[in-house]
């Protein structure tokens, strides 16, 4: 049998032999080298073996699919040593390469016997799939298929009897080496390509994108990077991801607020700001891509990278964040019957909006599903495939609006619920974000009515500080629900929302002899010399938020002809910072067991990595938002009484200690 | 038999009646008015008669291939009155067309008969397609198609309950109503799309370039035209043809001079140019766009339209004019092997080069073949065809450089002949362009050496003329071959191109004591105060072109095997200007019968109308282009043979008296 070495260039040489697979020379025989590249490893390897299975013993990813028979021609690689090096072409190669493919040293590894030392370099298009895993580690894989790609490609020096051009040359090259058809430059390439060609002494990359478009041409021997950014554009907050498209690598994260608050806190005043300011729309979208340009310069600074190695990003963001974001005329969206630009994808240059990336860099922007059911919806759907599962799932994204799936693999309900701003904390009188001095998390004992809260920044609860170091602001969303919850169970406040007359309590402040806010942190405990309350005004914030979303999710769940889903997914900050017991507790949820609650953090900014990662993912979502039925919720006949009914709260639920 | 009257709304509405094909109902029926939009005719036909029936009795061209059977579906038209006057779709038109199409007033013209007053739109896909005519009336036609096409599209109003958006709402239409599938947006267009619906009222048109790129929607009552132009840059002029896009008729054609010149007369001296300043490329680049945009504003003023109705270009130019128009780094186009960056045809947005006109317009240059043999040569071979005949033509289009192709169906050879500037009455003691002042035309007497000559700008012979109203300044190309001819004839030169001592006349010149130059414009006829001459530098210098030419010609027979064209065709001003006679009498041709000899103008210039105006001369192009065999003359062994043979003067052809 032949026998394999292996040396990883990146660890101890002198790592285990690997015992290989593969047909067997005449043992005793003579061994020889071989190195693959571009990953460097190397090991020796016994005369007559084939290079298929070399690989395989050194761990290298060479695809194959018909086992070595040499019929699937998936194995091709490039020789860089002498010709020699190999046993000479079989028949079943001079089919699959072709006189031009053998000439550029192309060979099928399973069919290439060794016997010399041999260098061989695996094209990306031989190189088995990566696997791209979700930050939390093992929850989902994509393979690694990224729009943009690279390929190396080494040309024949023109000559008097072979004036090819530089063009035609590099397509041909590509065909031959990759097996690329139908291939179209970039213009600036184009111009280009003569000096880039030359000064790379016609040994060369080209980056491809979606196999249709060459974006650029540069040596090989450049060793600048590949880089890909997702963003996530919320309404308040953008999240980057910069990745490297040749790893499928994060290599950074950032974060920032929307600079667009400053034209209005929320969707409605911004889309208000762009009818009634000339230029206005320009100016917004010169103001978001502004942000996601610092984004990205912060992100390849830390990365060691430049903006200009960014040659494809994927965008998501609500249906209004998307015209804002793209330029699109927004005449329409703000009224019925709320029509968008453009419901598909959008493929576009980077440049065309304003990001100052690799000047052939691609912008992706992901579709929409309907006005108000946007392409980071479209994002959770692509991240969390209710459509490749046989479980019910729903699905909560919830911000300023909540968006709601629910779905398998047979069909797929959506909707948005107007819930307001209460769940970020606006519209209640200390609300704040979820920021250093905000009150996060809130335990009320049912008996004594003692009071326990958390401040963002602080370490510990308040019962193990002495009151002056609390120096609570205020309360984010998660805060107010656990408030409510905990007030619910407590008794503080009655099924309806109101404040229970018959407390007795030094925390209930009375107006006009009625019960009206419960003090949560005393004046002693805040840092604005007064308590921090949660009154009947912001109950009822909360009630109307918590029953439209509801609402909508019985309305889709009787749409779908379920009575509870088998799964529920929390997305988005919200979905993260809730826990799922108060959730429930306060009714926000169906009537399910806890277990089957789970938070993804954000799911909008995974789907928008994947779609950066997986062409094949882009093909999803725009399956999926077309696949995915919109349900109207002001127009159900049942929307009233089910946003009635769950106004109410029914603290059911048994919220475990912590 | 149902009967049609027609009222061509541009002409006297009394014209005679029109006997009509088509179906019969019963005679003495009722007749109702017909009207077709866009061409506005008007008849009337009898009750139960077909659509196409009377579309053919009106003049109105609808295409049709099945002869009215219902199987080609090309005759879709859309009634534009109630859906009452005309017969219920049939069965073929409900499979045809589906629900969508017979609700969008879509129907097939041959099912459709017509039972009330009818008005019906027939869209642009299905008007039979019309000829554009070479300018020189009946030689060559080629049909109206050209890239850029006007769609006329009516869409639904959005609602709740089909809140589709724009963009999918419009390709919709532009599917159901005109078949048009796979269409992407320029992404500007995108941008703009909600107010272009909305303030045309739903009633559009949507402009769409290569039936795969919408440039731009606007609303069908605007009446701005669409307009294309074809520019054929050469070294030395540049020549531009505005066209209607929808008609196919030139508005307007502008020239100029090619301001390159400043930065040197000839390409080897631009080419330099640009290697030794940094940013020449750009800088020359520039300098004949603007040159261009100021033919383009000029022409558009003439025919009452902007610049921004421009949506389609095509240039042509040698393959160094090619990429200094294009901007593509010319570095290997001035040494050895001459590799041209690209030699396929490029398609770009026109802003990509410089050019101001629609945001969406596209460029289109036509392919090179080689680094000598450029694209305005391909624009001669799609003007003329010889792929489409038996007839073995010789096509020469004569400048700085001569390119030449042999060929027909067969095989087509080209090459590139370094005649120099000579032709152009450049290198020439007294030689100029062909301005005023220039002496164009030459005869002399072989028995009395009397001279007679016409200056451009002056009636008539000099003969008819006192001295001082001549006024001649130089000699240009066409001066400067007839004086080679004509002194050939009469013996005041021998055949190799020396001066005859022989010969007796006051008009000749001695030097040395030899014979060296010939007076041809007394110094009284002329601006200079001294004679004008044609001497033995001079004739050296044409004898060099014509050789290198003349050799060219020899080759490229010899290699397609034949000893004689069957036809000649010489284009470009030089073909224009030269008279035949006197181009066979210096042997710049093989010796055929001057009637097999025809000018056809600025072919390149046809040519590149003719892919303006039909795209399927751009795929003819591009397949010429590969197709036609370059020969090298530098490297073929017999060349030096051949120039040195054709150096000498034989002037046996009769050249007839005007």
């Amino acid at each position: 049998m032949g026998g394999t070495s292996m040396t990883d260039p990146t660890t101890d040489p002198a790592t285990d032999p690997v015992v290989q697979t593969g047909a067997a020379p005449a043992s005793g025989g003579a061994t020889f080298t071989v190195t693959f590249q571009p990953s460097g490893r190397r090991g020796s390897a016994a005369a007559g073996t084939d290079l298929l299975s070399v690989s395989r013993g050194l761990g290298v990813e060479i695809e194959s699919a018909c086992g070595g028979k040499g019929t699937c021609k998936k194995c091709r690689v490039r020789i860089e040593s002498a010709p020699e090096s190999l046993s000479p072409p079989t028949d079943v190669e001079r089919n699959a390469l072709g006189a031009e493919g053998l000439a550029a040293g192309m060979r099928l590894a399973c069919q290439s016997r060794i016997v010399g030392d041999v260098k061989v370099f695996v094209p990306e298009t031989s190189r088995r799939t990566r696997q791209v895993v979700r930050k939390e580690a093992g929850k989902r894989t994509v393979p690694l298929a990224p729009a943009v790609k690279t390929y190396p490609v080494k040309l024949e020096v023109p000559t008097m009897r072979d004036a090819t051009a530089d063009a035609e040359r590099l397509l041909s090259g590509l065909e031959v080496q990759h097996g690329l058809t139908g291939l179209e430059f970039d213009f600036p390439v184009l111009q280009t390509l003569p000096s880039a060609c030359r000064d790379g002494s016609w040994d060369l990359v080209a980056i491809v994108w979606e196999d249709r478009k060459i974006v650029e041409v540069r040596a090989a021997a450049d060793a600048r990077p590949v880089l890909g950014l997702a963003v996530d554009v919320g309404t308040t907050t953008i999240a980057a991801y910069l990745c490297d498209l040749t790893t499928g690598a994060i290599l950074t994260t950032e974060s920032a607020m929307n600079p667009q608050v400053a034209f209005g806190d929320d969707l409605i005043a911004r889309l208000h700001y762009v009818i009634h300011h000339e230029g206005g729309l320009q100016e917004l979208q010169r103001t978001v891509m502004g942000e996601v340009n610092n984004l990205a310069a912060k992100a390849a600074a830390t990365a060691s990278a430049a903006v200009t190695d960014i040659f494809d990003v994927v965008m998501v963001g609500n249906t209004a964040m998307h015209h804002l974001l793209l330029g699109l005329d927004t005449r329409a969206l703000g009224v019925a019957p709320f029509t968008p630009a453009i419901a598909g994808p959008v493929d576009t240059l980077a440049s065309a909006v304003g990001l100052t990336f690799n000047l052939g860099c691609r912008l992706h922007v992901l579709p929409v599903e309907a006005g108000f059911v946007g392409a980071d919806n479209v994002a959770v759907i692509i991240a969390e495939e209710p459509y490749k599962q046989d479980k019910v799932l729903l699905i909560l994204d919830i911000g300023t609006n909540g968006e709601l799936v629910l779905g398998n693999r047979e069909r797929m309900l959506s909707t948005s619920c107007a819930t307001g701003p209460a769940f970020e904390g606006s519209h209640v009188e200390f609300g704040m974000r979820a920021a250093p001095g905000a009150i996060e998390r809130i335990r009320i004992d049912p008996k004594t009515l003692e009071m326990r809260f958390k401040v963002i920044g602080v370490e510990g609860w308040n019962t193990e500080h002495r009151p002056e170091e609390m120096g609570a602001c205020g309360i984010c969303g998660s805060g107010i629900i656990e408030a409510a919850g905990e007030m619910a169970k407590a008794k503080v406040i009655l099924e309806n929302g109101n404040m229970n007359p018959d407390l007795q309590s030094d925390r209930m402040i009375y107006e006009d002899g009625k019960p009206r806010k419960f003090v949560i942190a005393r004046a002693e405990e805040t840092a604005l010399g007064r308590p921090i309350t949660v009154g009947i005004k912001d109950i009822r914030s909360l009630q109307l938020a918590k029953a439209a979303l509801r609402a909508g999710e019985e309305i889709l769940l009787r749409r779908y002809g379920v009575e509870k889903p088998d799964g529920v997914v929390m997305a988005g900050a919200f979905g993260t910072y809730i826990g799922k017991h108060h959730a429930l507790a306060i009714g926000m949820l169906p009537e399910i067991e806890p277990d089957i609650v789970t938070s993804v953090g954000n799911a909008a900014g995974d789907g928008a990595r994947y779609a950066l990662l997986n062409l094949e993912k882009r093909r999803e979502a725009a399956w999926a938002a077309r696949k995915t039925e919109f349900v109207e919720l002001a127009t159900d006949p049942d929307f009233l009484e089910e946003y009635v009914r769950a106004m109410n709260f029914h603290p059911e639920a048994d919220i475990p200690e912590d």
